[in-house]
């Protein structure tokens, strides 16, 4: 499994995913999840991925035309005019991974080699953009109502997410935010695992802002992980008393 | 969908359940999913059921001879010795209807129809005990490392239970974790749905506790739901603050 998480910020874009594949419970490897191309000063777009792990490092070998010699590649995303062409485009390439896959594998191949992708950039002129790639090759994208995407193992962090997420927040406060929903999903799912990978996007910057790989050793982490325990632990306390007889 | 809460504490049993089935989001009923037989002074057995409605109402019948006209009914769980011997037979019978309808239904029956149960109860002169039982007919039972059950739509309300229970707490504070743990859940999950039944079995009182039926105008409730997301934020702002330069 999986958890990856993009949302929409006044102020930009933050990402986070964790490393963790698995086929089975007893064959566990870390994989990057999260994958970005820039123009520096014209464009930054990332991906983050969760499903089939063949299938999407196709899509993301497909996006950066790995089957030709290095110095002939070119990567298309970094020509097209806007985000909405990019995500089309990834959604054509996972649709068509996906359909050679299953075919390929005949009526057992039905239903497997899926996978999600969250897209996130910005192109300059525009707006930053954020969009989830659904296996079916079609998407949809973020808005002031829905501002945040997550795929993978997304039910346990996504109560945090609902109550703790308001779009004005710094992006100090949403990285702290995505910790506690990493944490709360880590705890409850073994298929979901550190190292974590953080991006964070300023608006107009076209580059990463701030970028980083929390480990097991990370204080900050670490910090998050012991000490929500007890903060949870004190919300509950300091909540109104049941009492059985009105 | 559905979510139910069986958990044991040293004071005994409290148990919580929602009420809502679905076929479909344009077909949505309310239909109580807990129920309990007694036998004063002697025993107290309650189930909660999750999954196909129909078989897991027929599970029910079956256990009270609805087959029979109303005299000649016997529940057998009534009379068998311990609590152990009440998961088997419960269990034998949840397979049983499980096949019955998947084996009439042919290929097209494979995997629907299923069902899972958490048990809970005592009979005089032995513990309280608490099982969850499979589809399959097999059963775990509750022990000081899993002191909790959860069936239906588990995930979102689980982070709270890890971190809040404690096998010591009153059977206020129980309650109050659980109706933390369902309004996450109702929150994000339009599957599950108010009204909430909630038993309290006080150990060596073979009689409900406490019993109540939680609806849209419970004033708690209404009140957990709303101070819990004000104490979810204050409680993410008591956290350490993240700083991207150490």
């Amino acid at each position: 499994m999986t958890y990856c998480v993009g949302m929409v910020l006044d102020k930009g874009l933050v990402l986070m995913s964790d490393t963790r594949t698995n086929s089975g419970v007893d064959n566990i490897s870390v994989f990057r999840k999260m994958v970005h191309w820039q123009v520096p000063g014209e464009r930054l777009i990332a991906v983050m991925t969760a499903g089939n792990l063949a299938t999407t490092q196709s899509v993301i070998s497909q996006l950066e035309e790995r089957t030709k010699a290095p110095d002939e590649r070119s990567n298309s995303l970094l020509g097209m005019p806007t985000m909405f062409q990019v995500a089309s485009e990834i959604g054509r390439l996972l649709r068509r991974t996906i359909e050679e896959q299953q075919s390929a594998n005949g009526p057992s191949g039905s239903g497997r080699f899926t996978a999600s992708i969250i897209l996130a950039g910005q192109i300059a002129g525009m707006e930053p953009r954020l969009f989830l790639i659904y296996p079916e090759g079609n998407f949809i994208e973020a808005s002031t109502d829905t501002p945040f995407f997550q795929i993978g193992e997304t039910k346990y962090g996504r109560p945090i997410l609902i109550r703790g997420y308001d779009s004005s927040m710094s992006f100090e406060d949403a990285v702290k935010l995505l910790m506690v929903s990493f944490d709360s999903t880590l705890k409850a799912n073994l298929s979901v695992g550190l190292p974590l990978d953080l991006m964070v996007i300023g608006r107009d910057t076209f580059e990463p802002t701030h970028q980083r790989r929390i480990t097991h050793d990370d204080t900050y982490y670490q910090a998050i992980s012991s000490s929500w325990g007890d903060a949870l632990r004190n919300a509950f306390h300091s909540l109104p008393d049941f009492g059985f007889y009105p």
